[in-house]
């Protein structure tokens, strides 16, 4: 009785008959019940939101492996498959990143596109972006870089005229239109096609990745959705990023590729690996920071994280990064979205601004996260969530209509933040470099602004002043919408206006008061007093920092934009300053406050659970509840096995001696008992309803005396269910459902079954414990 | 009967008084039992060679941070306290940056000051080396750098002569003596004063960290004599590194801050966590790299790194880092060990000779490892070592006595590679950049070597394949004698001359054939060829990556050296191929054979474990061994236990409810139940030999029926004692051991004990199923 499907079944097999090698049981049984095969089609999977068993899914893989193995000795073609199971994970890899780059090249390229065709239309090639159309042109001087004839505004193109108030209304009107098209389109899109491509994707691939299955998710229509609409959202202009949905797009690809190889397509716990690596590759073309992508799926979002996936997650990070490098979205052959080179060092009492930009980082967070929860609640319970378009519709609106009059808020948001986070040149057009520039002065001129700042600085900081109570109230709306939405760029917007403004107050202080004695020796000639740069940066850190939690990941992406090491110090304060203040208003991120709103069985990691329960507080039945449903070895007919499946709804029975001892012996799926009593009742003569069902080893005196056929099920027993006694503390059993993924365990005390404790069960009473609503936790 | 002092004893508060809350459990019975506090002095700690239980060491500090929380709420003083303990774990992290910085800018100072003494002495003052004494002198032109009247070879000061036969002898002759008083000197003080300061430390570190307790690895005499003797090994000019000694330097250095804080020096599993950060802080400082650090760290040398033990570890190293760069032990700002610059791309077909330089590190990997181990094996079992001075002098005679002659094996190895690394600039006077210069020439000529090789080049060529022999040979007897080692500088310098040679061939071939198809548009006026300092750089890697396995932590590692991106693909692709190539002939790399050939108790998370074994095949005691040793819950005497204690040396004992049923109800720790019984010998009246031993829940009448007074030992007694089932499959247990960091494990059947399996019972079978040699396992 047989087969090589299942670990449970392949310790019987060791056990009953020890000292026979692998290779002569898999031989002389596998001819014996191959039938056995057949009834068990799906036995392995999940049903949608049910949490998978690590453990098990770890087992099966073993054993698969095990099988291609002794296979592979064979023959020839069974070695080349053997390798070719093998390689099988890297080339895996290799298709998500150049999959993943690809896609994240496109949609680089579209958003351009797109974003421009808001102001106006290039005349010598539509599907050029204003930068692509001049750069091609031939009449344009360096000094004129974003003028060129062949770009129109919509206003010169209609009515001829590019200035006066008519044109500007004009415009205002069609950028305004144009936004509107473009979300509406999103949102209807993901309403019809693929609802689950709204959002930012993170939290729910959190919970995937931790051992939950959310069906759909991750496919091919999810994918195909979400790559459009987030085309479409980002270039609306809506206060949304392409960051977060980037990661959801890979692990789609992730997913895709996975049902290419049954390694991983039939392996819940294999395919998380690669969805780990997927995410990785993901935040790496998002930043173009391959080695901060994989220490953000390392930190942020993956679950189980082994020496394997992280190897495997740096190829695949580090492929998408090039194949994004060989489509060259920004057409400066930079992997990075936002390349710096910084040139003047900084001085220790600058620490001070940082740390103040650490603690409005945390301040921040903790309001987004705020504002944003109870946003997204008030979106669950009342009238609002019934209209998600028209929601999509009033915000582009709102958003469109504010942004237009703000030359910081009508551009992109990366391309304000880029122009935030550099540094004035010589050659630097923009506003906030309009320093004064006069021979005359005292002090030596040259072509580094060391100069009091002009009337375009002040207007700047004005409309930045304006852009950031924008950005901060207009985020929290936006983030959670019905459609893809990522939150990195909007917070690193915020803390890139609040540092640079910071930054221009610093540097303006030094530069007027270089005699007081804190700013001795930070303005030499020819050389920048402070970077106002560097300040925006660690402001987009800091903000960036107090909302999503990360502090390692977050630090090496900004190190790798940057590629100076010089400049981590600051970073790291603020990112841990803004962590310090932000944890002191909630623990939780924005992911897991999303994770939290939602309801998902997810176990965070980081949460440490030190209250002085045990495990019989926790595990069912309660005092007042009626008794466990089991099963007993040798005296349950089928007839009470069918009253029990119908009657409950658990995923699995405890199988004891005899409900007098109640000692455990094993543990029986409700999946497997469903199809194996079927297939008796089709295929095993003699199988009726008051058919005893035998669990224990072998009997067969007692078969042949009985009338009615008994049934053996011993195959489907899993002989080593996960224990732990009455007595342990609720903190060690959390452990063990953390680090072994364990989807339920079995309480006893010597020996006796008592009760049961499932991973909802565990989720429950953390929340209980700290005092949340414990029945918004989803059923397991 | 409850004492705060133990999870197991407050597991039982619980249990004993469910309704109350936790502070009326620690009011009520706090004052009742205050004398049981006393008897348990250190029944925390561990024996030496001992394997720590990594559960019990986490319930017990939740346990003490749940206490202190309590506390905290009782007056300010309490808080201030909680405060500081909370900020304990930031200020060890400082203080070790500190330290290990200081340290190994201490290091790098007193290294390069007797490398140089070797050679000559500086006149204006002894303790400068030679280049800081050409630097601070004033009669030294830029060409001349080398040469300035301060510095004087032996010969020139004792004779006056600073060419011909005899100076050149009797400077010989002085290299060598130096070289064999340090290599004398440093061997004498690790003799006498610390043995375990010898060796590159990173084995042990590793096994340390698993959980294994080695007294005095990491004590302060090892930190001291190390230090001292890693400067006299690494001066003697011997083929070894600073890397992997530093490391071990860092950790004890984080092994005595943690002695300054009760949270970490009580409690062996947060002691842990200090050494993984020490560790990352040891990297960081070793290359100035500290991200790699941290990844270093984390892939390589650790085994239970949460996610609070990342940041910590990256605070430290950044904090090393940045105290090495404030000592500025190189002279020139940088952080890292060989700063390079690159400034020309590579080409894809480049990509051929890098795979080949990943093989040929494979290769060397694979011959290191087997020569080094048969090496050190040998070392043990013969006569070779008992005599561990002259073996290192003899190894130091040999190594000093062929490097002279040979320009690049006679500095020190760093500079050596740091030479092969950089590129032929303008100013470059290294025989490697003699190219030909001739202006006729009907190539253009610039100031960047796009030429063909002169003499120099081809001499240079010469040596360096001399010095490649040298140094494979020399390395492999070298590494694992009794003086501070590591193997990362002569690795990295097989690789790095190896991949010089063939950068140069390849240079050479493409100027040569510039017409050839692969070749074309590599050749342009005014750029390299190709980069041979980037092959070296490649090689380098391979070779260090086939010795130590490293992947992710290596391509950072030597991307935080360049800086940029552009190079992460051949630097990955080398690493990869060579261990692929190594992986080949054996799965272990350098540190995983010496851990091995120590025997040490070392459980790799890396290895899978894929036999059909089950639990019943493992545990002990086996078929024909005599039943296990246990106790029973209420017909055990005081005299029973004591000769059960003194005829066994069993870390604990299970109890069960009678030897008939021998139903399990919990496990008995040896060390507790032997002070248990001497305090009650002591202080409890009645208590004898005939006494009976009780680990029931209550029974008093029976103990006042009885004459000789019971003796209560359940609050003792752990009730939730790990099992499994004797079914479970061994990859199944093998997961539980690693995950959960066990110590042993029972395995039951429906209740009833049958054995036990310990740490080293899994570590044994691991063995026997790789053929190993099974005896070799210490025993924990």
């Amino acid at each position: 009785f047989l087969v090589s499907l299942h670990p449970y079944l392949l310790a019987i097999a060791r056990a009953s008959s020890t000292g026979a090698t692998p290779s002569e049981e898999m031989n002389g049984t596998g001819n014996l019940m191959d039938f056995l095969d057949e009834p068990f089609p799906d036995v392995s999977t999940y049903e949608d939101f049910h949490t998978i068993d690590w453990l098990r899914e770890k087992s099966r893989d073993t054993d698969r492996h095990r099988k291609i193995t002794t296979k592979s000795k064979e023959s020839y073609w069974e070695l080349i498959k053997s390798l070719l199971d093998a390689w099988s994970g890297w080339v895996v890899m290799l298709l998500i990143g150049m999959l993943t780059g690809t896609l994240a090249g496109v949609i680089d390229l579209a958003v351009d596109w797109m974003t421009d065709l808001k102001e106006g239309v290039c005349l010598s090639a539509f599907y050029y972006s204003h930068e692509q159309c001049c750069w091609t042109s031939n009449e344009t001087t360096f000094d004129d870089r974003d003028k060129c004839p062949q770009w129109q505004k919509w206003a010169e193109l209609m009515t001829g005229h590019s200035e006066g108030a008519g044109a500007y209304v004009l415009n205002y009107f069609l950028y305004v239109l144009w936004a509107l098209l473009f979300s509406f389109l999103a949102v209807s899109l993901v309403r019809v096609f693929a609802p689950y491509a709204c959002g930012s994707g993170i939290p729910e691939i959190k919970t995937i990745l931790s051992g939950f299955i959310i069906r759909g998710y991750l496919g091919k229509w999810t994918l195909l959705i979400k790559t459009v609409t987030l085309v479409l959202a980002v270039s609306s202009g809506l206060s949304l990023g392409k960051e977060g949905p980037l990661v959801h797009v890979a692990c789609c690809c992730g997913n895709l590729f996975c049902s290419l190889f049954s390694k991983y397509s039939k392996n819940e716990g294999k395919r998380r690996e690669v969805l780990s690596a997927a995410a990785a590759a993901g935040v790496s073309v998002a930043f173009g920071a391959p080695i901060g992508g994989v220490l953000f799926s390392l930190e942020e979002v993956s679950y189980y994280f082994p020496l394997k996936t992280l190897w495997r997650s740096f190829f695949a990070a580090l492929v998408a990064a090039f194949t994004l490098r060989a489509i060259n979205p920004f057409g400066n052959s930079r992997l990075v979205l936002f390349y710096v080179e910084y040139h003047t060092p900084w001085y220790m009492a600058e620490l001070v601004p940082f740390i103040l930009l650490g603690v409005f980082g945390g301040l921040w967070g903790t309001l987004f996260i705020r504002g944003n929860i109870a946003w997204c609640r008030r979106r669950k319970t009342t009238l609002l969530g019934k209209y998600p378009v028209l929601e999509v519709i009033v915000i582009t609106g709102i958003t469109a209509v504010l942004a237009f009059p703000n030359p910081y808020t009508r551009r992109s948001t990366s391309e304000l933040i880029s122009e935030l986070f550099n540094d004035c040149g010589a050659l630097e057009s923009s506003q906030l470099c309009d320093y004064v520039n006069n021979p005359n002065m005292s002090r030596p001129v040259d072509d580094i602004p060391d100069r009091p700042a002009g009337p375009g600085v002040y207007s700047a900081l004005w409309q930045l002043a304006l852009a950031l109570i924008f950005k901060i109230v207009i985020t929290i709306f936006t983030f959670g919408m019905k459609i893809p939405s990522g939150l990195f760029i909007p917070s690193m917007a915020v803390g890139a206006i609040a540092g640079r403004i910071v930054g221009i107050a610093v540097e303006q202080m030094a530069y007027h008061h270089h005699d007081w004695i804190i700013f001795k020796n930070w303005c030499r000639p020819g050389a920048d007093c402070v970077t106002p740069g560097l300040y925006a940066m660690v402001g987009a850190a800091a903000c960036l920092g107090g909302v999503t939690r990360m502090t390692v990941s977050l630090v090496v992406i900004m190190f790798e934009l940057t590629g100076g090491l010089e400049y981590i110090v600051p970073l790291m304060a603020a990112a841990v300053t803004s962590k310090w203040v932000a944890d002191a208003f909630g623990k939780e991120g924005i992911y897991e406050s999303h994770i939290q709103l939602n309801g998902y069985p997810y176990l965070d990691v980081r949460d440490e659970f030190t209250h002085r329960t045990l495990a019989t507080d926790v595990m069912r039945p309660r005092r007042s509840e009626p008794p466990l449903a089991v099963l007993t070895q040798d005296s349950t007919t089928v007839e009470d096995v069918e009253t029990l499946i119908k009657d409950t709804d658990y995923n699995g029975f405890p199988v004891v001696v005899s409900r007098e001892s109640e000692r455990l012996i094993g543990f029986v799926q409700r999946r497997e008992l469903t199809v194996a009593i079927k297939t008796a009742r089709q295929k095993q003569d003699g199988v009726v309803s008051s058919s005893v069902v035998y669990f224990t080893e072998d009997n067969p005196q007692v078969a042949e005396a009985c009338d009615p056929q008994p049934l053996k099920l011993r195959r489907i027993l899993n002989l080593s269910p996960f224990t732990v006694t009455d007595h342990t503390p609720m903190e060690t059993v959390v452990d063990i459902f953390r680090k072994l993924g364990l989807r339920q365990c079995l309480v006893t005390r010597s020996g006796r079954l008592l009760g049961i404790i499932t991973k909802k069960d565990v989720l429950r009473h953390m929340a209980q414990m700290m005092n949340q609503d414990p029945e918004s936790i989803m059923f397991n």
